[in-house]
């Protein structure tokens, strides 16, 4: 249960129903989730928040999907119950498949896996990897 | 500096340079990253995180780019210092361009910002995120 | 559910309801949350740790309402369901206005957002903000 | 080392400069922190995020020193180094006494505790605390 | 629920069965926790992690209750509740007394306690601390 | 840097150095490290934490080597530099070999690595894992 209640269309503000009429007609979908209902208590901070949400998440230099990926992996770092199952939800909407999906998870199991490692023997930067190094890939 | 000696290939085990060696070849360069040469104390664990890296790194259904992206994007999550610097110049050097890394920037800003909304209102998951839901996307 | 038997004052040891007693008489409530009742397994930890509760959390040079919403912030930040939802309902009987709620749920976001851009990019600290500096004050 | 090069005011393209100018102007200074220097590669995001925090961070219905201790706080549970020192160098800046640290940490110190033991064994949410419940405030 | 279907024994392919078959002899019960179920859906993952877990919790220099305690430690401090809940049953069916549990939270607590307060105070590193110094312990 | 002035013995308050000179007596040696310099601010909390710190990691149903590691492992997770080097090279004081040392850092991999997949695949909690359910141990 959420430490607000949640705001449906009907009994918004008329700068929610704004927000939320942008939002179906972006989606082209009636739904709205339960994120925007929450932060609909802030109608300046639910605009803010959508009219960001929509240019970053748009397709750019990146894929739309890509972006989803690495939404889902920030998400399961910082244990965001909520957002893990929203964003896994829209990666399948936007064509994640199953073995991208595994591969997705195995990307967040190593990395987790080396982080921790890293982090616990306090392994210095090399040198080659700063700016003005000689730049060279890792694996790890 | 770390909480372990640095093992250089000069005064590694057998077992330590046969990982070496293996990483310098699929690198093609003599460059050991110092990473490994901390969990080089324990040969077991530095052959079996070797192995496993190669296998999940490897391009697949996701692009190697891709892959990178989102270990930058955990390991950020996770405050790795060393994780962000290593995966940040493995990026660069697998071609991701500046206006990539703004974008991937953008997706880690937009990810934490409402990770920690939905964490702190407990927003509950809408049923049709489920796995037998309606499997509708998201936009956050 | 718990990870252990929630203990209540029926079943407690004289020591566990010598803390009961005083957190009721300080609360001037019947009401024992289960923190307590979990904590109650091991009375040493549970006594200290009420004391220093109530040395902390009452009233000094910061008001009993901004040391909810510090709380609140932290809770989130760790992800710690049980203290979100405890220290929303403790702010909300200390007074907490919707109106402040919904800043505090502002500063959480923006604070996770440029926490996770900072760590991503590894900001260096400006030398003014260091003890001995200029130390002149930031808008982040 | 920043994983990039910091832009300076003299090399800032024209919409750089527009918000390094309205940095300048509202606080007053010329000095521009490493943050905005770093995210400056960005200027829809540099501008996005500036305008943001002018918004969040001023004061309404929570000061502006009560929002910086916030900030400190959620810093130090994301282990952000250089929001850390930023928003410390900030509150003090906005007035903060040593008595009001002081404080700051030991909330700092009792909400990591009682998080780490709550999440540890899975402390099931009182009903009391819950929206449309009784609301009862705790201490911890 | 899961992101995934949890797969059953009976629907598992060839390979899945063989891991499910060796966990089942090495824990000498027909058991499969939904973990292993999750993740079979990548036949190679789980197969790589299964032999990791094995390798990694047998009994060593450390003894196999004291690795489930680091395991439920780690698992709190990242606030992942299947893993608290199946480490802390593990611990218990491996031996852990009431008081070993009620001495391992309370080492949870005052390293949360001083993680915290040590990171937002951003206390430098004792040279003594540093491998070849002089390596004094501490309390904390 | 630290955030505030490190407090010598020769500059403290009586208070303060009642604390250090129980905190010499302990270790039997005259160091001070900078965790205590640094909270001297607070002389309340100061004697409060240290108190707490006798009390917590004094040998009893877990040794006191075993808490060193469970403090290096929650630090680690926590990202905590500071706690990370001063509890290594106290649990190196205590006598941790460096094959137990490996095998808590494999420890360490292990847990992170099922922590990532456990919360990404929200994995739903065997009912044999709660208290009251059969109560069986999980390889993880």
């Amino acid at each position: 249960m959420a430490t607000v209640h949640l705001i449906e269309y009907e009994e918004a503000s008329p700068e929610v129903r704004a927000v939320y009429d942008d939002i179906r007609a972006t989606r082209q979908s009636d739904f709205i989730n339960n994120f925007w209902k929450a932060l609909a208590h802030s109608p300046e901070q639910l605009k803010r928040t959508w009219e960001a949400v929509k240019v970053v998440m748009a397709p750019g230099a990146l894929g739309a999907l890509t972006k989803e990926l690495i939404y889902i992996a920030i998400s399961a770092a910082n244990s965001c119950d909520y957002c893990i199952h929203s964003h896994t939800a829209s990666a399948r909407a936007k064509g994640m498949s199953e073995t991208q999906y595994a591969e997705l998870l195995a990307v967040i199991a190593m990395a987790h896996q080396t982080n921790g490692l890293a982090t616990a023997m306090k392994v210095p930067v090399d040198p080659e990897f700063l700016v003005g190094g000689e730049g060279r890939g890792s694996l790890t």
